[in-house]
């Protein structure tokens, strides 16, 4: 067995920001040359989260405004008490902040729309990480 | 380490839809002959997601209701400028469109009530796939 | 390869509730002498959740408050002709019972104000599982 693991280094501009990672995670699926297994994409933070989709700059803000929507930044939140991003915690704790896909002969399984993204819910951050580990043979 | 992947094709029939898939999934397992690892669902589409619940006819209506409250489809969406599915992008995004669950001595590991359903946004569709992979010894 | 598998018991005391199980997640990782692989942390129940966040009490109450208002126990449901639950399978549903974290230098990967919790969606249960497996090398 074989794993691999490399820590992606990001950096967000906005307070809601979708940021596409797809070529990263591929890139780190090559190197790491396991030919058949998985690979867990991990952001380590309890504000930001991971999810999959289509690279569409109208989709990008549907999803956005979405966040918005359901995990609003100005309502009444306990932990605003002693913080500011109540909204973004509760957000990365739904949404979730890993995925893992198949990799089959040496390949990320996703489909044609499914890029991959650092979702930022408490932005603009000099400094985000995403854990990519492959692991497999 | 033994790795082993089957594409399920699954057909669905209605706009929104949960497809029970776990019969399937437990023959993939079955067929792998892993006997301690994992069970990645993987659904390769932006438009759909998996999910575990109960197979309640009743809870099945109920958790199609909550989607179609949650992610409206004819809401306003900038998508939909070039498409006409925006609520099924964000849908999945959200639920996610892959579960892993353990294999523990050859079976796997899941409550009486989690059954596993391929939950369709966007049908019907002639094809939609889920990438069923076991990993482990 | 090795897989190492420990069911943690618990008993809940509140309808909803969040129960922090990092230190025995921990501890289960420590315990299989994995040095790098990942740690599937999966509650066998459709009416409970895994999630990720910070152990911050006013935060654990907004996040309580945020799943009873998308997830309302006393709305109309179908499910809840032949039980009064549906809410917590649909939250369940939405919300997964599984999170897989990478294990690397025989560490679990979180982030610092990542603790894990099982959500509690229909307690108070004198009896909750959480299955949690380390694989790897």
């Amino acid at each position: 067995m074989r794993t691999h693991v490399k820590v992606l280094e990001l950096r967000t501009s906005e307070r809601f920001q979708l940021v596409d990672i797809t070529r990263d995670v591929e890139k780190v699926v090559q190197e790491s040359e396991v030919k058949n297994g998985i690979c867990v994409v991990h952001a380590p933070h309890a504000t930001a989260a991971v999810i999959l989709n289509e690279h569409e700059s109208g989709l990008i803000r549907d999803i956005l405004n979405k966040l918005r929507e359901l995990f609003p930044p100005d309502a009444e939140y306990m932990h605003n008490r002693i913080d500011d991003n109540a909204h973004a915690h509760i957000a990365s704790a739904l949404l979730g902040s890993s995925k893992v896909l198949p990799v089959v002969n040496s390949r990320l399984v996703r489909g044609t729309w499914q890029n991959i993204f650092l979702v930022e819910l408490d932005g603009p951050r000099n400094r985000r990480e995403v854990v990519v580990q492959v692991l497999g043979e």
